[in-house]
C-alpha cells in the first residue's frame, strides 16, 4: 500500500514481512534469536504521545511521513559495492536478511506459518482495521439492520476490507474494480454487488447512490487516487452520516479538493494507517486469532513464489491492477 | 451560521426564532394555537432515510442545500406590493408572523422564556452538539485525563462549543479570535488560553501544535473560511487521532483543498449541521434542560433589542467580527 512517498535512493524496498530473529543488538529485550517476528511499517515505541494515547497509532518514531530511509540512529545498515543503500520505512523486507529497530518488530506465536502470516504484517490489518476500528462498521450494524458499504478496489487491501465489513454485519457490500476477474473471488468473500466503472453509463458514485437509495453508510478507497477518493468514495456516502474512509495512499503532494458543502450535511472524511492498530500490542493477537480460526487470511493469497522470483511477483501484481 | 447559500431573492431572512402558534393548517397535529415553538432550519420529517436512521439529522425535506426559498408545496406565503417574496430555509424569522411547515417547528415547554430559548433554535445546539455529538469530546475525555481542544472564533457558535468542551471534561481549551474584546468572556466560559492570530509571529496552527506538544484532540472551525478550515483547524489536530470539526459554513462553491497526506496518519475531517440533533426529538429537551439549569445559554446573550432595531443588531454583529 505504501508508495510514492518521498524517499532516498538507492533503497531496498519491502515493508511487509515475516522473519526469524538472527541476532539482537544491545538493550533489545522484547525479542531474542530464534523468535518469529513480523516487521512493522508503523512502529510502536510505547513512549511517544501517539503510543501513550488511547486512540491513534501513528508512532512519532515512524519513518513514513517523511521517509528518511535511515535507522533511528541516522545510519543505514546496507551497502552495495561500497555505496550506501537506504532502508524502506526502517524495514526493507525484499532481502534475505535485514536490520530492523526493536520498535518495528512484533514477536508472534511460534506455531505461525510464515508464508501466510506475513500478510498480517501490513496488508490484512490495514484493510481489516480500517473497517473495524476506524470506520466502525460494526457500531452502526448493531443498531441498524446491517450497514451498507462500498469498497473501491478489490485487491488485497480491498478484500480485507470486504472481510471486515462482512464480519461486522454489513448487509450490503458493493465491490468496485475495473478488473472483473476479481469479481467471483470478491463475491466469495462477501461482496453482494460487483461494479465495473468502465461498463457503467453513469458515474459509479451515482450508481451507488441509486442502488442504495441515499448513499452508503461506509465507503472505502483502497486505490490511492485523489479523484476516486473525492468523486467516487466521498460522493457515494450518505450525505447525512456517511463515512468516507481512505486507505489507499495518494502520491506525495497530491491535493484532495472537495466542495466544502460536501461535508456540511454530516459526512466524515478520514483515513488511518495500518488499520489503526497499536502494532506491537495488537498484531501478535491477529496472528493468534488466525491460528485459532477467528480470522482467515488464506483467501488473500493468490500466488506463492520463491524469493528469486520477486520480479515475477511484481509483474503479477501490476497485471492484476489492469 | 447559515450564509452565502444559493437562494432566490427577494427573501425574508432569519431562521433562528421562538414563536407562538397563531393558527395551524389542515392535518397539523403536533402543535396547536397558543403553543410555544422554536423554528428549525433542519426539519425532521420522521419519514425519510436520514430521519429514520440512528445517525445523522440532515432530513431530506430540508431546504438548505440547495435552497429553493419555497414551502414544501412549492409556494411562498409572502408577498410585498404584489411581488413574491421567498422564505429563508422554510423559516423566515425576521418577521412578526411567518408560515412554517409542521416538520420545521418544535413545541417547547410553556414556561420557556422566549427571549432566551430562541438561541436553542439554532446557534447554541449547532456549537454544543458539534462538540458533544459529532466530535464526541466526552468519549476521549473519559478515558484520557481530559481532552485538548482549539476553537476558531469565539462568537455565539464558538462560545457554545467552548461550553460543550468544558462540560465534556476537556482539560485545555484554546480559543482563537481576532477580536480580543471576546477574550475575558471566553475565559469565563472555560477557555484556558486565548490567541489572536494577528499578534502571533508564527502561524496559529504552529503555535497550537507547539502549545500542546503534538496538536489537539479536537479542533473546531466556526468561521466559515476554507483557509481556516484546512490550514488552521486541520493542521492544529494531532496527526494520529485529531478530529477537525467544521461548523462554519463556507460560501457555496468554495473548495476545501488539502494535501492527501494530511489525513493518512489518522486525522478526521467532519462536519455536522445543527449539532447533529434530530431536531423535533431533541431540541425541546434542550429547552427543558435549560429550565432545569442543566445547560446555560444566558452567557451567549450579549444584547437584547426590539424588533424595530433589527438593523442595529446587524451592525453590532458585524462590529463583533472585526
Amino acid at each position: 500500500m505504501i508508495r510514492s512517498l518521498p524517499g532516498n535512493f538507492p533503497l531496498i524496498p519491502g515493508h511487509e514481512g515475516a522473519g526469524i530473529v538472527e541476532s539482537t543488538g544491545e538493550g533489545v529485550s522484547s525479542v531474542k534469536p530464534g523468535d518469529k517476528v513480523l516487521t512493522l511499517v508503523v512502529p510502536q515505541c510505547r513512549e511517544c504521545n501517539s503510543c501513550l494515547a488511547p486512540k491513534g497509532n501513528f508512532c512519532e518514531k515512524q519513518d513514513i511521513l517523511p521517509s528518511s530511509g535511515l535507522m533511528l540512529d541516522g545510519t543505514s545498515r546496507f551497502t552495495c559495492k561500497g555505496q550506501k543503500i537506504y532502508q524502506a520505512f526502517r524495514t526493507s523486507t525484499f532481502t534475505e536478511y535485514t536490520v530492523v529497530p526493536e520498535i518495528a518488530v512484533a514477536k508472534i506465536d511460534d506455531a505461525a506459518p510464515m508464508d501466510k502470516v506475513c500478510l498480517l504484517s501490513c496488508g490484512m490489518p490495514t484493510g481489516y482495521g480500517a473497517a473495524v476500528h476506524s470506520a466502525k462498521v460494526r457500531e452502526l450494524s448493531v443498531c441498524h439492520p446491517g450497514s451498507t458499504c462500498v469498497v473501491f478496489e478489490l485487491g488485497g487491501i480491498g478484500s480485507a476490507i470486504v472481510m471486515a465489513c462482512k464480519a461486522s454485519g454489513a448487509s450490503r457490500i458493493i465491490g468496485v474494480d475495473i478488473n472483473e476477474g476479481k469479481f467471483p473471488w470478491a463475491r466469495a468473500l462477501g461482496v453482494t454487488d460487483c461494479l465495473n466503472p468502465r461498463k457503467l453509463k453513469e458515474p459509479v458514485q451515482q450508481v451507488v447512490v441509486e442502488m442504495t437509495g441515499f448513499g452508503v453508510d461506509f465507503a472505502f478507497e483502497a486505490i490511492g487516487l485523489v479523484e476516486t477518493m473525492v468523486y467516487c468514495c466521498l460522493e457515494s456516502c450518505h450525505l447525512s452520516y456517511g463515512v468516507c474512509q481512505i486507505i489507499g495512499l495518494a502520491p506525495s503532494n497530491s491535493q484532495l479538493s472537495l466542495e466544502a458543502l460536501m461535508v456540511v450535511s454530516g459526512r466524515t472524511l478520514k483515513s488511518v494507517c495500518l488499520g489503526g492498530y497499536k502494532t506491537r500490542d495488537c498484531i501478535p493477537q491477529l496472528v493468534t486469532d488466525y491460528l485459532q480460526n477467528k480470522i482467515n487470511i488464506d483467501p488473500l493469497i493468490t500466488h506463492q513464489l520463491p524469493f528469486d522470483q520477486l520480479h515475477k511477483a511484481f509483474k503479477l501484481y501490476h497485471a492484476g491492477k489492469r
